[in-house]
């Protein structure tokens, strides 16, 4: 299993209220790189401050990764998890809604960022998002379990438009380590993306960890 | 097919001198806000930088997203693709080498912005990669031929750690419209995912676009 690192509840609320809107403005400054049609020294200006900030924030950092954060109560936080980390600018993030122990959903604004073929989201991105939802399903089903992909199989039946996206998994069943979860996502039009995946318990975890296994 | 946005040779050497140092430098700030460890008015004054940044992009800018431009000379330029978009700072990028019409292979250094478990890629990210590499050989294969992702499966032999990864995939078979393709993923001790895709013709393309069906 993965080690977390300890935080105190109190640490834990300090750093997301510290990092959480630098995060967030960085995010609108990605969606702005990617619509902008300014002249050649206002980019340049724009980069200058990109700078400033960045020497800023390298005036003091950690080798490696952040992690996942672990409080006593049991609380994670995976702060710079690609698909849900709330200091991680590439994610949008996600938030995965758990509607009971062996289901759950999402709902996201995909935009600019995550474009593949024109106007429409990345397949490959797609099959990120199900990767994340089937194993955060598959890591809540058990307070003791945390799990990882063994398998997962899509099947694209169209493209799916950016804008906002839902997706949907649900466990069909289980033997022994081996969880088999169903998923879908789609856009506005329904359903474009299925997923079929088995995850394996790979020890013990906690509830609202996300997919810390993942 | 998708509609592709004309675009001179020059224009399209302009755009790319004038966006991708801010891209790149964008994605440094992400790294750096990662890993920073640095006071609240510290991070506060980053994110007053960042914010003037983004007014300064925000002074023109475009509806909708920046699609794949085409030259008079048939070169492409995926502006915003989530995986290779020159302009779009969530993309590593990636960079596909073909080795021929029906194989090929990419190397990238993946770092704390791609993280799932602690220290290790998100394993989504790793479909994220597959399913461009194989869509990337795909619509290599035949000058006219660009290709959809059908179904891809991939299987996780076990956890990839962050850092350089080295991706390949090759054509196995045809039939009709149909491309199998098969890849794999891993670090630098070896292959930690194995993909298998079945991709679809879906019109005319060309050879240098990426994987703009994708």
């Amino acid at each position: 299993m993965w080690d977390f690192a300890e935080i105190t509840s109190e640490e834990l609320a300090l750093q997301r209220k510290r990092y959480e809107p630098l995060t967030e403005s960085i995010r609108e400054l990605i969606d702005a790189t990617l619509r902008s049609e300014v002249d050649d020294d206002v980019v340049a200006s724009a980069r200058a401050d990109v700078e400033a900030a960045t020497a800023k924030l390298r005036g003091r950092q950690i080798d490696g990764t952040l992690g996942i954060g672990l409080t006593p109560d049991g609380e994670t936080m995976a702060w710079g998890n690609v698909a849900i980390g709330t200091r991680n600018p590439l994610a949008p993030p996600l938030v995965v809604q758990h509607d009971g122990p062996g289901r759950a959903h999402l709902d996201v604004e995909l935009g600019a960022a995550y474009e593949g073929a024109p106007g429409h989201l990345h397949g490959g991105y797609g099959a990120l998002v199900l990767d994340h939802l089937l194993g955060a399903v598959a890591s809540y089903n058990d307070p003791d379990t945390a799990a990882a992909t063994g398998t997962i199989s899509l099947r694209y039946q169209r493209p799916t438009r950016l804008g906002q996206v839902h997706a949907e998994a649900e466990i069909q069943r289980t033997e022994g380590r081996k969880i088999f979860i169903t998923g879908h996502l789609g856009d506005a039009d329904g359903a474009t993306v299925t997923a079929e995946g088995v995850f394996f318990v790979i020890g013990p975890g906690r509830q609202d960890q996300g997919n810390a296994g993942e």
